[in-house]
């Protein structure tokens, strides 16, 4: 690819010159890019390693770096005013060139996977061996069903979708169109809902489903309940990292971030564009607002209103979480200063 | 399957006229249920949702509710004390019914998995396509091991067990009779155990096994080392949710809850009728008495001794904990009311 | 094998009579092991049994013991500076042993596994029903790649590696000589990696790798992400617990041991000999020094130096966060304390 139908594709704005028939073949970082490759500063902490780069051309916010650029550099500036998007959809031009490199004859899977008798599977849906596929499901096209996923009985799942190998989907379960789900993850198990009788725990016969809308990725080893009698649901275009847990009857809204080992407790709803950091707890029966920021580690106990930015276990609003927690720090410094004022009060 | 015979079957009071032949076909929430369903009221919480339903019959506790009822309600009342364990019971009544909708043709599976010569299964055990079952081992009556699920060599699983897709039971594991395991668990792999050498560490070799006692149910993607030398255990009735983590040597009480997330250190013992919420740590080596309540996000440090209720990390009494936590919040209050105390008194 | 023997591979003294010819069968715990079996005890802890015990020899410290043994012990003492490290190494011996008594025929697999043209394997390595290897790889000698993994395209597997069941490596890992992969761990899965465009998140695809350098050991259910275009490495030696998640682009050092649950967020860098407990967060693009632990459920926010011991979250000095834990629960207390000094003020 020619690094001007790059730079047009991205509308990015190049500064310096280069022949109009430059190839680049990929992206890597400032360390690693070899000299037909271009790379990207995302904030000041990396440009560091602007002065060692054999990168052709490089992504970055030029107003912000210029000052600090090393002299003599030879790539080509490609100035945005977002360079980590920039970047992304950079690497989303190259997708195609790193997909070929992996591509796969699937010839000969048909005799390898099993597909119930009243399933059907669209076009140019690619099912690797080791699969199995239940009945009544519906699989649409340019889907990527890798090995030994299992899908259960009645499942629908959109075109584009790609499932990574050894998931689970169970019973039911609906998977929007261009879903990705990584190896390992789990959607639409049982929820943990028993009632506790005299001889012990009663389960709850789980008769609901899990559903992904469009354009959700789930992460590697993310498990998912279905609901108990009605559905679990991910809003469209959500993102949820690695090892999280979505309970049964969790709702969670449009374009929402959730990073690796979150826990999301039984039927508590999340709104549009949240962004949730690693190893938080949200406690179930809960609503949580539209675009709030819900701080690593943190434990969220009660509703979240839009808009707020919080931190803690329990969590409360992050400025003043900070300040507190700044003073745990100093417990030791205080309990002395109170012992002395009572002493001295004596 | 006629309401009456429902009402019948859960020993429930009916207050309210209905036909001698009123059909039911299933469960619903409030909002979702079918005018041919039934549904329930566990809390005031949802109770606003009473006078949208559908359902032909709503378990409830009618003396707790009956002074905010909606006027003119068309649903027969099932009254109970416990609508949360009636609706429980109920969802085990129409189990069947369920499970019928989603069965799958077993035939012609048979070359499609592969059992070790030397291994044996009871009667009515379904094996699905892609298992692989290794040499030595006792499968019982009545077992479901579905597709992809891998059972190591030597290990028994007793009658009435389900073992959903994708699961991994190590050598020498003792599954009982009734457990579920669902997708992507494991159970007996190796624990954490090295000794560190001058070279690096050396690793201890796991000789011993993992065992599930009667009617336990692991969550997806759950993993459960198995014993050093000697056991792991989980007590019969326990039920495990999603993404826990069982250290070696654990033993695990009776008719215990454990939230997701949850992780249990090496060798510590756990008392019966233990509810520990979703991401509690617990340190190894420690003993954590009978009728014990965990909260969400609890570092468990130290023995814990029977019936106590405790928060925090490190844990201590919950009411206590409550206090502190508040007070956390004030501490930038309190420093500054030292720091003018200290004031004043120059 | 004879107890003689035991001990001289082990360099141990032995204390206390024994014929020549006594074999010993393998090693259980003071309380399981069988007369034909040695035991250990490492910590006074557990020195309680050493009355009971049935074992025909003891691993211990002597020295530290011997004040509180029981009168009339018929075991020999194996006496060692570092009773664990001995332990550990005599259950090396033992391995062949167990592992014989697992050991499964590998005939008939060759039709049951699914291997791309491109791929090799080297000599002695066993692959089981169900294994899917893409094009392109490469295995070493000596492996086991167990039911159901997935090994995607021009993956390298050094030799003497053992993969379990139910695990995928992605495309271009490279797992070095001796690792051990347990049960439904993911490598190499994509990266959280997304820029917010104006219609939602524009995913990052991720074109780097993820490597295991020698002898590192990856729990159950563990997921490793590859570099976004560089690399995730785990360096030698490096030991990792159950369902730890490390992102993308984390480099961790040599011989570290990583307990369950914990997380690292991308970018981040961990030197050598690092020891994280269960349940830790590390945040991204942070660097953590040689030789430092950190407490489990810790959350490491910052940079740490060098041989530094923390714990809390935020995470700080283990001796500090200690003295504002024990304080945290006097909070109560201590507000009391200021109410009354400011009345008694007034």
């Amino acid at each position: 690819m020619f690094l001007k139908d790059v730079i047009s594709r991205l509308s990015l704005k190049a500064i310096g010159q280069f022949p109009e028939n430059l190839n680049v073949s990929g992206i890597g970082s400032l360390q690693s890019a070899r000299e037909d490759e271009i790379s990207f500063v995302a904030g000041h902490k990396y440009a560091k390693w602007l002065s060692e780069t054999k990168a052709c051309a490089v992504i970055m916010d030029y107003e912000s770096l210029k000052s600090g650029l090393p002299s003599g550099i030879k790539f080509v500036i490609l100035d945005s005013k977002n360079p980590y998007l920039s970047f992304a959809e950079a690497t989303q031009i190259f997708k195609d060139v790193s997909g070929e490199k992996n591509k796969i004859a699937s010839d000969n899977f048909e005799s390898r996977y099993f597909i119930g008798k009243t399933s059907v599977k669209g076009k140019n849906t690619v099912i690797f061996p080791g699969v199995f596929i239940g009945e009544g499901c519906s699989i649409g096209d340019n889907c990527r069903i890798m090995s030994n996923a299992v899908i259960g009985n009645n499942v629908i799942i959109e075109n584009n979708a790609v499932i990574y190998p050894n998931v689970t989907v169970y019973d039911n379960s609906k998977i929007g169109n261009g879903c990705i789900i990584h190896a390992g993850a789990v959607i639409g198990s049982d929820g943990f809902g028993y009632a506790r009788g005299k001889a012990g725990y009663v389960k709850i016969i789980h008769t609901g489903y899990a559903e992904l809308e469009d354009n959700v990725e789930i992460g590697a080893n993310v498990t998912i309940d279905r609901g108990a009698v009605d559905f679990t649901r991910i809003g469209a275009g959500t993102k949820i990292d690695n090892l999280v847990q979505v309970a049964h009857n969790v709702i969670i809204g449009r374009n929402c971030a959730i990073a690796a080992q979150t826990g999301i407790a039984g039927s508590s709803e999340i709104g549009d564009n949240v962004t949730i950091g690693g190893q938080v707890g949200i406690a179930g029966h809960i609503a949580v607002g539209n675009n709030v920021m819900i701080a690593a580690q943190s434990g969220v106990s009660g509703n979240v209103k839009d808009g707020e930015v919080i931190s803690g276990s329990p969590a409360f609003s992050i400025k003043e979480w900070r300040n507190s927690a700044v003073l745990f720090k100093k417990l030791p410094e205080l309990f002395k200063k109170i012992k002395e004022i009572s002493k001295t009060k004596d």
